[in-house]
Order: structure tokens, then C-alpha cells, then sequence
């Protein structure tokens, strides 16, 4: 039987993963492949600390050249995260004309495109399934299964740290700031979250889904992106209470303009939309297209054996063109050739929007915001008033009829430049139902 | 650039969809392959008949040999439906050197020993990604993006009209009746539905995802299956009370005792789960594995576009692999390998079930039927009585505790003897949380 070697940047919780996966089902991969995987080399820090992961002690090592100049690794497996020094890594990789693996999604978010353009001259792969929705192969779907459609929209709740907060606030009426801390003793926060609850996280996987869903490069830092850290108890409560829940929501979405408008923004979704049903840490992706229309894909969004799950699923397709002496640069859409585009300006969109306005409880102040939203033709579907406790504040609630953001921007920020006005006002999109 | 001829069997709703998509599609298609994929004939009972598909008129043939004998036809795409001819055409294709792509559950499910063994023989493709779940591409993902997991459970809501009446049942308080004719009405069901209501169509479905999920091959016929149609409005509003929707699952699952359980059921499924946001006519599948846990794949389980989708899908990885000159048997994992088997009894199963029994309002019968349960140590969660109407019989609900499918009967079966029980009673399996 014929041989692979591999080798390994990184054993962190991932490459833990990869390895325990590659070795409990050495039996079947062999069967599938005709072949057998064989880990030949693991780049670690300190080989001397303790793991729990099998591998023969000569594996391990501290010079990264072991594997990036060892002819005999057909396939490098980078598992370290952050930019540097993967980046370099993967690119030696590829000039040493070894194919690559990659759950890294900042390293493709950001420097995809050098990396797919050394990759397409040397008619090598590329593989990054674990870089998006941890073990949903979401990226194999979209560009196989859908290699037929038209992509319109994608929409995905791929970031677990901000659904877990907002699951949890819905749950338990929690606070945020409660919520961030159950995730943080769940484990499914960091010390310091804001990568996630900014919503930053949401952006890099945003740009790689829009590269494989519309064939276009876009830079995470174009992505207009607001974080759940202003979602309040009181929202929860408000969208519960009109039929919807709050999600964390990163979409790519060709509007009736016919321009790419991405964004990552929390949005109120009906409870009867598929997405309602999305709850602690887990991703789904939801994809809207001509011919199928909408379909979804769901799973856990990280964590080392889902994570190692869609890794060694890329390990397995390119060790089967390997073995079937297939030359052929993956991903086969050739993104090298791909334009680097910028998203529209999202005034061109168009949906219903939940407002929360901070303004005083004095007569007229209603008539005053409904008047300035009808002169940007900003239409009402409902108004309601609260006054919390025993505040002089209002929580007035408007939900809107669609109208463009653009309108909807320009009113509030007219309202929002009232005297009276005590904090600019909260505002949401609704995601339309299904 | 060169070019790939296929020939299609069948023109009706999915044929009109693939021809339209690989029309539709043509430019980046080619781009994708680099190569054009040329529908050069197309079997049809009535050349003369009116279509909404463009095709040149020469290309439609009435004589079969004129796709099956033409050497210059590399890819036969069969979409007549049924067992025969199809299975015969299927056949001929293969060992006249023909790739295949196929939507038929039923001929996969039955036939698919004999079509993999012909096609492992000669080393060609089968592929049938159309035959389950419309176009979501779910087979895809069990073969390629699970390929490194070991998958313990698959559960399907892969009937859409049986999921359409029990989600109009739901939404409207209707009757079963009255949620068939509406069924009827949106086109979503049959003039005679038996075929999706009894469940007999999910069975074959399940057949495939048995074989795709575990490597085993069962006969449809050997699925235990339970059709929708003893399912009451009644039922309907006592699951919603405690927090459940029914739904139609099939079900295969690696039991407690190791071996496998298949299955067509109604189910009560509680409605925080994923599978509760499924409605109308949508299919889903939810696969079960080691490493990564839950995942689901969501979308139209049928129609022209979806399901000629997925075809296409299939047509593009065929194509693929010829113009690459590689010659490799799909699905690799060499089905004609695989051995039959029987589904294990369902005894061995274990879960809450949800009963409602019909019995008299006389004084002590609850008694008789919880010492009854207790007898066979089924130990009871919750219990209430209802007395519909004026009627003298009771709808007794009981919630069951997890408990084994075969205490579970023998209990139901002593109780159905009671000379007091009016009818048989009724049963159905509760899915666990998430």
C-alpha cells in the first residue's frame, strides 16, 4: 500500500484533534484512500511538555525546515493561527511545491490571495474547511454541491461566542454582561472576548465565505461591523415579545442593486425561521441561491474534534489526488484570478429595522420622532412606550415597514440630534421570514 | 476546449431543471472545468410535445440505443423515476462504458448492488446526490465531509409532504384530512399520497443514507415504518402542551447494543431543537458522529431547480474526473463491497415515548393502566386525562420515562388486551434535547 507523509505546524487543540482523528481511523482512511496517512513530523514549541495525543517522540520538532525541506512531506498541515509566521510557512510550503491544509482564517481572510496565487502556479491545493464553522463542511457544500447555483445571499451565525451570549440572555433573561461571563465559565469566551462579541471573528469568515459563494475578495476591515455588546436584557425582551430572537448575524448579500453588500450585525429573526432554532455555541450557515433556494448547515462551530473533523477531511482530499496522480490546483474556482472588490455602501439595502428610542417622557415626543420618520419615508408597523422602573427615560419601540437604510439612516440621525434625545438610538435589521 | 457529451433519459420536472441549469450556467461551467458539458440527446416518450426547456430538435430521440450505443456519450443521466426500464438503461449504460448520475431513490435503494457492482467493475461512477433530500447536498457531506468521522445516528425529515401536513396541523389546528387536501392544494402532495404518508418513501431514502452513513446495505422493506396518518389534531395540541411538535423522522441509529436500528416514525420533538424550525415542504438531515458531534444539513427536499441541482452537482464532479483522466470508481468507498443486513429489532431501543390510550372514564382504569406500565418497568413521567367533548371514552396522555422499545411493548400489548380498551393505543417516540 502506498504512503503519504504529512507534516504538522502546530498541536495545539486542533492539531490534537487532527492527529487523534487521523490515528482512530487509520483502518478506514487507508480503505477509502488506498493509501495510508502517515503524520511524519509535528512542529511544536516544547516537545518535551506532556500531551495526550500518540505520536512517536522523533515526530516532534522545533525547526520548522524538518518539515518545510524534508522532500518526502507531500502535504503541510497549519494548525499555529494568527499571520506570522504561518504565512511565511504556507508559502515555503507551496515554493517547496508541498500542498497545504489550513483551519486558519485570518491567514485566508487577509493574505488568501498571495496564497492562492503561488498555490495556482505550482497547481497545488489549498484546503480551508476548518477555517469556517469549525466542522461543518459549509465551504465543501458551497463549492461543490452548490458548484451549479447562484449564490444571492449567505447568512451565517458563525461566530459560537456571540450565540452563546445571546442564547443565554434569552434563556435566562440575563444581562450581557452575565451572559459573557456564563460563556466565559462554559469556556466558550476568552479572558478578553472582544475578537468575538466585536464581531471581527464574524468578518474574517465572512470573507472567506464571500469568496467561495460570489468569486469576489473583500477585506475583513471593509465589512461594516457592529458587535452584540449593545444588545441589552430589554431588546431580548422587546423582540421576544413581537415574535422574534436575537442572532448575531454575518451576511453577504447581492442587493436590489445588483452590488455585494456585506456586513456582520445582531438582527432580530422570526422565531419561526430555521435560524431561531440555533442555540449555545453552535454555527449554521444558511445559503440562498436560484436554483435550490434556501438550504442551511449546521454544526458546532469549534473545539478540537469538529475543528480536527473538517481538517482531516481536507487532509483526505488532497492525499486522494496524490494518490490518483491528479495535478489540479483546489480550490478548482481559482481564486488567484479573483478581484479584490470593495462591499456597497449599505444604504442600498432594504429591510424592516426594530428601533429603540432614548428620549424623555414629555407630550408631543412621539408625534415629534413619528413625524421625522415619515418625512425620511420611513413607515411604521408598531409603536409601543415603556418606561422601565421608575425612570424619567422612555424605551420607545418602533419596528418599521421595509425601506432602504439609506432613509432609515438619515432619520435617525436627525432624531438622534434632537435636544432631548438622551443616547443615539438602538437599531437592529429583521430579518425577513422564511 | 474540449467538450463532454452526456445524454439524458426522461425530460419531465428534473430533466427540464438540469437542462436549464446547465444552460442557465453554461459560462461558468466551462470556466470551473475547463471543458463544456453538450446535452447531445435526450430520450423522450413524445418528441412533438410542447417544453419550457430550449434544445435543439434533433436532440430528442425516442429509441434509447441512441444514447446507451452512441460511444461519442460519456455521461448518462437517468431520470425517468421507477425501476424499469431506468434499471435496465442504468445497466447498459455501465457496461457500455458510461459514467451515471442518477436521481432514483428507488432503484439505489433496491438495485443498488447489482448498479455499484457494475460500475466498481469497470471502474466507472455512480452518482445519485438528486435521490435524497432534493438538493441539499447531504450525500456529499456524509461521503466527503465526514469522511474522517465515525457517524453513530442519522435522522431525516426527508418526506416534505408528510412534513407539510404535520406542520399544517401544527400551524392551523386542521385535521389530518384537512392538512392532506391542503397538502393536495400547494401541489405538495399527490391525488393519492400513500406512497409519502406511510412513510414508505422516507424508507428508501433512509436506505441510502444507511448505506452512505454506516456502509450497510438494508432493504427498504425491512425498515420498520409508521405512516403520519394516525396522527390527531389531538395529538398535535397534547405534544404542543408539553413542549414538543411532531414531526415525521427516519432513523438510523447504532443502539446501546451495538447494532443498528432503522426506522420511520412519528416523533414528538422538543421544540428548542433544530429540527422544530423545519417547516412546510423542507427536508433535513441530522447526522450524529465521534468527532464532530451534531450537524445538519437544511433545505427543499424536491422540485424542479432544487433537485436539478443537485444533478448538475453530480454531472460537474463526473465531468470532472473525466476531462482530469482520472479513472476512479464513485463512490469510492466501493458500495459493491458492502454486505446487506437486517435492521436489529427495534426491542433494543431506548426512549421517553408519548401514549395516549383509549380507555372508559371508569373508576380505578388509570390505576389499572400505570400498574400495568409499572409491571413492565416502565416508569411514567407525567400523566393527564381528557375527556373530549361528551364522550365516554377518556384520551389518557402518559409520558413515559426512557425506557426499552420491548418493555415498552409488551406493556402496550397486555394493556391493548384489556377487555375495557376501546382501540389500539397510540405511540410515539420523543427525541432527546439536543
Amino acid at each position: 500500500m502506498r504512503n503519504i507523509s504529512i507534516g504538522l505546524l502546530g498541536l495545539g487543540n486542533v492539531g490534537s484533534g487532527t492527529v487523534r482523528i487521523l490515528s482512530e481511523n487509520r483502518e478506514s482512511l487507508a480503505r477509502r484512500l488506498e493509501g495510508r496517512v502517515t503524520v511524519k513530523r509535528v512542529l511544536v514549541r516544547d516537545p518535551s511538555k506532556a500531551r495526550d495525543v500518540e505520536l512517536p517522540m522523533p515526530a516532534l520538532t522545533t525547526d520548522p525546515d524538518d518539515i518545510l525541506d524534508d522532500p518526502d512531506i507531500r502535504v503541510v498541515v497549519e494548525l499555529i493561527g494568527g499571520i506570522e509566521p504561518a504565512r511565511e510557512y504556507v508559502l515555503r510550503a507551496l515554493t517547496s511545491g508541498k500542498h497545504v491544509v489550513t483551519a486558519n482564517k485570518a491567514l485566508i481572510a487577509e493574505h488568501g490571495a498571495e496564497i492562492f496565487a503561488e498555490a495556482a502556479r505550482r497547481r497545488l491545493s489549498v484546503h480551508f474547511e476548518g477555517a469556517v464553522a469549525g466542522g461543518i463542511p459549509v465551504l465543501r457544500a458551497v463549492r461543490e454541491g452548490l458548484a451549479s447555483d447562484r449564490i444571492t445571499a449567505v447568512t451565517g451565525i458563525v461566530n459560537g461566542t456571540s450565540n452563546f451570549v445571546l442564547d443565554t440572555m434569552t434563556s435566562s433573561n440575563a444581562s450581557y454582561t452575565q451572559a459573557v461571563t456564563a460563556a466565559q465559565r462554559a469556556g466558550f469566551a476568552e479572558a478578553d472576548p472582544t475578537l468575538d462579541v466585536s464581531g471581527r471573528d464574524a468578518a474574517h469568515k465572512l470573507a472567506i465565505l464571500t469568496l467561495l459563494s460570489f468569486g469576489v475578495r473583500i477585506r475583513p476591515d471593509d465589512i461594516a461591523t457592529t458587535g452584540i455588546d449593545l444588545v441589552r436584557a430589554f431588546d431580548i425582551a422587546a423582540a421576544d415579545q413581537r415574535g422574534y430572537v436575537i442572532k448575531s448575524l454575518a451576511q453577504a448579500r447581492l442587493g436590489p442593486d445588483g452590488r455585494l453588500h456585506a456586513y456582520v450585525t445582531p438582527a432580530l429573526v422570526p422565531k419561526q425561521h430555521i435560524f431561531a432554532g440555533v442555540h449555545g455555541a453552535y454555527n449554521a450557515v444558511l445559503v440562498e441561491s436560484a436554483g435550490l433556494g434556501h438550504s442551511m448547515y449546521y454544526g458546532p462551530g469549534a473545539g478540537m474534534m469538529p475543528t480536527g473533523t473538517a481538517v482531516v477531511s481536507d487532509i483526505i482530499e488532497v492525499c486522494r489526488d496524490v494518490l490518483g496522480f491528479v495535478r489540479r490546483s483546489t480550490p478548482p474556482e481559482a481564486f488567484h484570478g479573483v478581484q479584490p472588490a470593495t462591499p456597497a455602501p449599505l444604504g442600498g439595502l432594504e429591510h424592516q429595522s426594530y428601533l429603540c428610542f432614548h428620549v424623555p417622557n414629555v407630550p408631543g415626543i412621539l408625534g415629534r420622532v413619528a413625524s421625522t420618520l415619515g418625512a425620511h419615508g420611513v413607515s411604521i408597523d408598531s409603536m409601543d412606550q415603556d418606561t422601565p422602573g421608575d425612570r424619567e427615560l422612555l424605551e420607545m419601540v418602533i419596528v418599521t415597514e421595509r425601506v432602504s437604510r439609506a432613509r432609515l439612516d438619515a432619520a435617525l440621525r436627525e432624531i438622534d440630534a434632537f435636544d432631548v434625545t438622551a443616547a443615539p438610538t438602538h437599531h437592529m435589521p429583521i430579518v425577513d421570514p422564511m
